[in-house]
């Protein structure tokens, strides 16, 4: 691939056009990728959904949306308006043959043949299939088209499953597009940047020199309004599934033979397929599971998650789990991961603790050499690594950290992932979406750890609103010789 | 060796104490280490040289050294007071039997026979052996004596042996330490604690992933009033042989085998032993000398050398050597090592640049990952590394780098390498000071060098003032593939 090209002009449909995604997200990524000049004059949006709205009302919506979710910095009158041009409604209900598929079929005929079609399904899954096939019945899937599918992809194997099947009736696997946004953040790329272009890094990358990798997404908000929905997920389905694997496999890859989607997915799913079982008997052991309970959060009361939900849950709000890669590089390495909701801190990191060595020189070191991706916020990363003391005599030691920020070379802000990831979509690269060998590979892994959790047979801890999580947790790192990163000193 | 230790009492006898050296950097140093509660109450000074001085004048001396040369933040009225009574002053014409040793042995009288005396050689290195005789035949040195050598230690293999045989009459080996003031950096026994207490640099810290090492020490000034002794000494003999072979020892050597003196000593012995020769015919290929010619520096234009010194000369006021260490981890890497006067900047540091790596995921990378140790000014260190570059589609990279300071944890300055070496010294510790072997080691291997160079073997470069060097040093580094740092993109 090569840097900032424009790309070939496309359309992109988009279900689901009215919903919240769409107007925070991708009508933002859109514009943006206008801004810097990777969407050509030709190119057309074209927004669906069931409400019955003119042009004129659908991008008085979308300008709103432009208002309210563009950084100040990017908006810009005139390009705000030329944008809006790009854009056209069409009502359908998506899930039925007889509805206005025609009219989207006269949209799409006023470009040339080859024009490249994006159909972007923001819209639960269970509608996947039905859209498919409607597209499919009225003609308009071109060998140009792809689909991009919104997550999540399934609950289970079996529902993931059902899915894949579904849309693969219609779309051939190389047109299908399935989005985790965590991999459109330029931190999450960059962590394939700094294992694969830096031989200093590329040398200690293995279980020889690394003796733990923690991956965190922490947030700070609740479920709140969302509780009802929330509770039919969890965090393992919600966030370990999908982007702490995920994370967790370009970590854990071998080099792949180029930067080919194909080559990078290639490399991805033998992580995922290399994961070592937990089979149900050993989830108790090999995870913790928690809800949160009341706390305080920035000085204020938060109120538990069972208080939110209105009743009883075996849902958790926050999970661990300790993965080992059975590859030859990692042979017993602990990655630890884990998601929280009402955490302490909003963050996402990946910290990779190196081993302290066999060096008795110094008789022990202040700290392990520790390297921190910060995924988001504060984009960049951090090495801690041991100096000398200046204030004593002898050889006494100290901790220094570097910093370095992954900041653009030109000064503007780091991308929204789903900037990079729709152009993608036109650009036919799939390197940053899921392949569906993928998406099953997670499922089988996680799955068991499901179904365990699901018959209790692994105890549900609490942890306050505001803390890091329970405090079963951090002896369950503590088994390996390990802390979490914000237990370590420095 | 301990942290932070208050020393055993000590006297401490300076000759050369009206010099500038005395003044500039031992008397502040022993009293910041006052300040910082390493030197005993019971400790003294004694000043000694040939002035007639009494205590009082002698003490307004140092008390004006001290508000000249402290920072602000360390100057404490009460505490310098205090400071300037552990002093006294004893006029002898240290050359001669005859002079006032008695004086001096009546001072010393007043401590116990077991008291730490050191006797600190401040003056040219032509007097050290009188002292010691003299000291000898007054029954001044005792089993708990030890002597300071001040540089340089000769001007070439026969002299420095002269002036350690010298003092060998007087002193065990033991009892003698050779100041470099280099090793009394913070920042240069960093280079100990970076290689040996971070396994992360440990595992990539050898040929197999370095391509060079850059040992540089510039300085902006040129030799104004000092040019009629410059000429005598030269960029090679001044900081070179001494200076920045002990740099590249401590870079090259393995590690040792404890941080006791002689462990670390053997280890850079054995880098200095497995310097490959450069024979006199090799040094015109092996080596770059220059002198400066008039030039600009901070906007003001500046003589040339030879105008200050107003004579021709064959003295090289830039040098510039490829080295290599003939050991199993080194083999075939280049050590570039180079000094100048009135260069662009003041700055002394060193460059480790990695090998790119066989990888070709990303068709290149936008340049080497490297280290770079800032000894002097801005202490500390940058690695800089290749991550993505987030403005771009695809993987395009592009370079960060990472920042850390080596300061000391409390807040306080880096202390004065004087300051350490002076205390070292006192406790016996003579890690951080050259061995004889050394100094007969690092000249042995500059000496072809000196040799052609006076026999105008090589050519004489120029540079202008306020430049890096001679154009032919860019070329010199060229024949490895190598860069100087300042030729680097970043």
């Amino acid at each position: 691939m090569s840097d900032s090209q424009q790309t070939a002009p496309f359309d992109y449909i988009i279900f689901g056009a009215t919903g919240d995604l769409m107007m925070r997200k991708l009508i933002p990524a859109l514009y943006n990728q206008l801004r810097v000049g990777h969407v050509p004059e030709e190119a057309r949006i074209i927004g669906s959904a069931r409400s019955k709205l003119d042009n004129e009302e659908y991008r008085q919506r979308a300008r709103e949306a432009l208002n309210r979710f563009l950084p100040d910095a990017h908006k810009d009158a005139d390009l705000i308006e030329r944008f809006l041009k790009k854009i056209q409604y069409i009502a359908i209900d998506s899930t039925k043959y007889e509805s206005n598929w025609g009219g989207l079929k006269e949209i799409l005929a006023q470009s040339p043949d080859d024009r490249i079609r994006v159909f972007y399904y923001s819209t639960a899954p269970q509608l996947f299939e039905a859209i498919s096939e409607n597209l499919h019945a009225h003609g308009l899937i071109t060998k140009q088209s792809r689909v991009v599918l919104e997550k999540p992809i399934g609950t289970n194997s079996e529902t993931a499953r059902a899915i894949n099947d579904g849309v693969s009736r219609f779309f051939e696997e190389g047109q299908i597009f399935r989005i985790d946004h965590y991999l459109g953040k330029e931190t999450v790329q960059d962590i394939i940047a700094l294992r694969f272009a830096n031989p200093l890094l590329q040398a200690v990358w293995s279980g020889e020199y690394i003796k733990s990798i923690q991956i965190t997404a922490a947030e700070t908000v609740g479920v709140e309004g969302r509780a009802a929905y929330y509770d039919t997920s969890g965090a393992l389905r919600d966030m370990i599934q999908n982007h702490l694997l995920q994370v967790l496999s370009l970590c854990a890859m071998e080099a792949p033979s180029s930067l080919e989607a194909d080559a990078i997915r290639d490399a991805k799913v033998n992580v995922l397929k290399a994961l070592r079982p937990i089979p149900e008997e050993a989830v108790s052991a090999e995870t913790v599971r928690a809800q949160y309970v009341q706390g305080t959060l920035n000085g204020e009361k938060v109120p538990g998650y069972l208080e939110e939900l209105g009743e009883e849950s075996h849902t958790e709000t926050y999970a661990a789990m300790r993965a080992y890669v059975d590859t030859p590089r990692w042979k017993n390495t602990p990655f630890y991961i884990r998601t929280a909701k009402r955490s302490a801190h909003k963050l996402s990191e990946v910290v990779v603790t190196f081993k302290e060595g066999t060096s008795k020189l110094f008789g022990g070191t202040p700290g392990a050499d520790r390297l921190v991706i910060r995924l988001q916020p504060n984009e960049g990363f951090g090495l801690s690594i041991n100096v000398k003391n200046p204030s004593a005599a002898g050889f006494g030691l100290q901790r220094t950290a570097l910093d370095g920020r992954f900041a653009p070379a030109d000064g503007s802000l780091i991308p929204d992932s789903y900037e990079r990831l729709m152009l993608d979509a036109v650009r036919g690269y799939p390197a940053l979406f899921i392949r569906r060998d993928e998406v099953e590979a997670a499922w089988a892994w996680v799955e068991p750890t499901l179904n365990a959790w699901a018959a209790d047979k692994a105890p549900m801890e609490h942890y306050a609103a505001g803390t890091y999580g329970p405090e079963q947790a951090r002896q369950f790192t503590a088994q390996t010789g390990d802390q979490w990163h914000e237990d370590m000193a420095d």
